[in-house]
């Protein structure tokens, strides 16, 4: 019972999270659209948990395998040759890449080395986010301790704070 | 605690069908990609939470808004003009865009209306997911009860049954 009431606790402070996120956008008449990597999939259903997301959210792009950063997202091939996928470069050029891809005004990306193996000579737990806005972008590079479904939570919720913090700090006055 | 009991014992599940899901592609040398619209990204994550995954899993496509299944995925812009997003043949041709776009063997999709409102003149539980392999295409049209996690939950469900079924039916003989 009591890791089952943490993976709720962690469950409802993250979709409290996604709400906050998903109402700073509206605010702002901002869409979004998300690129996953080690996250696969979760911040973007983390997000349509909340009733009303499509009205902010267009969707995302779920590039676990390597080659598909590049492909679909648009990351340059000599970066991802010369550093890996793992590398805060590569996690801003998927956020821009979805983005633009999707045609949305907020893009995020998580990318990262979920375990139990190292990745492309990254340790696990070693997590890069980014967040793009029309004003710029912010990558944030937290190192994540626990199993794979820690070093992966971890991240959805990284991703979230680093967002919520980009977005919200405009406040609600830009009528931008 | 008896609804944490229940969505613990449906994730197990999930997580079992997922595992082997992959085990069966596996076993047949075929790689995975996958085309979401109500899940958002929930039939991936539950992929990626096997160990392993990215041995199969080549990522996938959260098309929540109806233009991103014709722009990002391929979907044919009269059918969802004349049909609406929630179709079966829109869930085939999801299926077929997400495993072109991202060269996989295999392609999933999902798309339906969550609740609580109804979404192109069809009402909440309304569902088609689609698997499309090397061999051909099968959906699936279940009705869902219950609320928007309820259908949402149901649909990943469905999806990774009809998968496990036209995948692993052609048992690990074939050397294809």
């Amino acid at each position: 019972m009591a890791s089952e009431e943490v993976v709720d606790a962690v469950a409802g402070r993250d979709t409290a999270l996604a709400a906050g996120l998903l109402a700073a956008l509206e605010s702002r008449g901002w869409t979004l659209a998300v690129a996953e990597s080690l996250t696969g999939g979760a911040v973007c259903a983390r997000l349509v948990d909340v009733p009303g997301a499509s009205r902010t959210l267009r969707g995302g792009v779920v590039s676990y395998a390597t080659d598909v950063k590049a492909a679909l997202l648009g990351v340059p091939a000599d970066l991802l040759a010369s550093r890996g996928a793992v590398d805060p470069d590569v996690a801003a050029a998927m956020a821009r890449g979805v983005r633009r891809r999707l045609r949305a005004d907020v893009g995020l990306a998580t990318t990262g080395v979920a375990g139990p193996d190292p990745q492309d000579g990254r340790p696990p737990g070693t997590v890069h986010v980014a967040v793009v806005t029309p004003d710029g972008v912010r990558v944030a590079s937290p190192v994540i301790a626990g199993d794979r479904a820690a070093v992966r939570a971890g991240t959805v919720r990284a991703v979230l704070e680093l967002a919520l913090a980009t977005v919200g700090e405009h406040g609600g006055g830009s009528s931008r």
